[in-house]
């Protein structure tokens, strides 16, 4: 969102070029290879200022040009040059904070993972061991780093709820973390001085998904995601709903049935104890320490029970609340909600049209993700991304060159 | 939301002026009155370019200048002129299609509600009745409209489901209508050419609430209005959650009891069954043809009853689930919620606190509306006004001088 459109101001001349500058890169970004002619198009600017935005961009180490593409000819004169991100450009540092595993992965634009690495995290782990831990990985991921290339800054998804003001993680149920600055931690354990964004993995899978994954084309999605808790994501307008907050899409407490199991927050019968991770553990009678890994157990089933059945019924009961609420074009279900409708797929389609208004659930498509286990992970890397989409000129100049060296100084 | 946001388009001058000119009407039509000191810093653009911008909004008779404001003396210079509505400027008509009655009100800019009308709705009525009435009060309304006075839409608020892309009510139980071209309809019976948006009562509820009443100053608010269903109206990053298809906001079947009483969505237990006007007057032996009138006869009420206590700790309850998934800082109660909650406010409070998390509970208020009844009225004016904010010139360019006569005629 431009500062100008939240506060109601005018715009000025320099405030427009730069506004426009981080358009055309997101729109690169987004793309990964556009022609100009597809730029001057979808931003209707005429040809000669989109080559000068283009051409700052590259002068600034962004982008690159690409060959004239075949075939794209547009009337009289040359073939439009191409725009494609830079090799050797800014980076991101991206940390998947999982249920028992940090991943952490240097990411280009473009979503281009570079360079990745994980190790595994304990639950009973202090916030300043886990900072330790990640800050470890991140270290090994930027030692191939091209000198030349900036650490523009770092992208954090979170199993929990954070503070939309300071990305303070308010609670992250499965590490018994509350009120845990992870942010300054991991920035300490580093020794560095780069800008650190955290949100929600849910919310954070949202905004992979509709960037590149399988929300393309929507701007009503609802990324639900199953680690151990079940959260969501949503993006309305095209942005992501975020509360006042940051704690929005807490849906995995919506009441289910006042008579049920009893739940972690204190209260009974929560949608949570019928489709977590538990509850579908006990289902499948999978054993405490594989519920990790329920994904992959559920994957190696076969035919599925009729308590699994009944979990794929809830879970579509319960969408149908969420379908209702939000009149969503496109619901993605991540982590093991994935793999559970691989297996019930049918239970959970007959509970939303069981429940759903009509008129909403016309609009709506269940769809599986795009990105794979990678969704959170990639949406960490836009959000540590979208300065360069706002302004890339200020994004550059607080950015760092050759991590590597300064790390080991 | 301006047209270059949403399609990632750059800017360029003529654009930039027109976007200007409605910025700055928007922000004197919610303030009702600014200096031009208070709309430069406001704006973040300079004294002439604001001052160029007010005189063309004079010209076209929108605004008018009032006399310096005593103590606005900034240093040297004169005081800072003020910029307020015109007396006779362009206006639109309002519509807000109750449970049993159409209120229509000629409303101008700034929210001034300048001549009303209403006249009772047969909940059997065909929809060209119902039609064929509110032409003749927009009739009304609009006698005694200046001639030079240039009505510029109809905004109609409706009991419903109202599909966002052509306005088509898709569903209004009370009048049970399904598939109803309502505004083609008003049209028709008028003869006049002129724009016309329908929206979900709830929604535009929490419009004019958010422009000019109890939730002026958030940009996260949610609206119930309590009519004879259950319905909310979302605002989010300043702007209404309207869903794919317009219909987000579908509270009133929420899951609360399965094992509970029958709803006529077709299930059981959804929340409405719990605190719908039906629910509410079954728990305090409101007859039948009084329900329509249920805030006055809870405004009546002395000692709530063991029934309707129950009735509040529902809502609460329900109001969890809300706070839970969108995380707002205001909730706005409406219709006869309004009343209940003035009868059994602690048992609402305690109903949110027992089921809400935290985190989201303490960003949270309930209010009751700033607008009292006309919340839905206003709306439904607002968003006839909004081409003018967008873009005056070309607003004023299709809107109708001296409606009066061209309907005699």
């Amino acid at each position: 969102m431009s500062p100008q459109r939240r506060s109601g101001l005018g715009t000025n001349q320099e405030a427009i070029r730069r506004h426009n500058l981080g358009t055309v890169l997101r729109h690169v970004h987004s793309a990964g290879e556009m022609s100009r002619a597809e730029l001057t198009a979808i931003m209707g600017l005429n040809r000669s200022t989109i080559a000068g935005l283009v051409g700052e961009l590259e002068s600034l180490g962004i982008s690159e040009r690409t060959t004239p593409v075949e075939g794209a000819r547009q009337g009289a004169g040359r073939p439009s040059a191409g725009v494609r991100i830079a090799e050797d450009g800014p980076y991101v540092i991206a940390v998947d904070l999982g249920v028992d595993r940090a991943v952490v992965a240097r990411v280009g634009l473009g979503g281009r993972i570079l360079q990745r690495a994980q190790a595994p995290v304990h639950s009973d782990g202090e916030a300043w061991q886990v900072g330790a831990a990640v800050a470890a990985l991140i270290r090994t991921v930027v030692a191939d780093a091209p000198a030349a290339s900036a650490l523009v800054g770092i992208g954090i998804s979170v199993p929990g709820l954070v503070r939309r003001n300071d990305g303070l993680i308010r609670l992250a149920p499965n590490l018994e973390w509350h009120d845990v600055s992870f942010g300054g931690i991991v920035l300490a354990a580093l020794g560095l001085d780069v800008p650190v964004s955290l949100a929600n993995d849910a919310d954070l899978g949202a905004l992979a998904e509709h960037t590149r994954g399988a929300g393309v084309g929507t701007d009503e999605l609802i990324y639900i995601s199953g680690n151990v808790g079940v959260g969501a994501g949503i993006i309305t307008g095209g942005h992501r709903l975020e509360g006042a907050g940051g704690y929005a899409g807490e849906v995995g407490h919506l009441r289910f049935d006042p008579a049920g199991r009893p739940c972690h927050c204190g209260n009974r019968g929560c949608w949570e104890t019928e489709v977590g991770a538990h509850a579908i553990a006990a289902a499948i009678q999978c054993p405490p320490d594989k519920v990790a890994q329920l994904d992959e157990v559920l994957d190696s089933f076969g035919k599925p029970s009729p308590a699994l059945r009944a979990t794929g019924t809830a879970l579509g009961q319960g969408l149908a609340s969420l379908v209702n609420m939000f009149n969503p074009q496109t619901v993605i279900l991540g982590g093991y909600l994935r793999s559970l409708y691989l297996l019930v797929g049918a239970e959970v389609d007959a509970g939303l049209a069981e429940r759903a208004l009509p008129a909403p659930l016309e609009s709506v498509t269940l769809a599986l993700p795009g990105l794979g286990s990678d969704s959170s992970l990639l949406g960490a890397a836009e959000i540590a991304l979208e300065p360069l989409f706002i302004d890339p000129v200020a994004a550059l100049g607080t950015a760092l060159e050759d991590v590597r060296s300064r790390l080991a100084g």
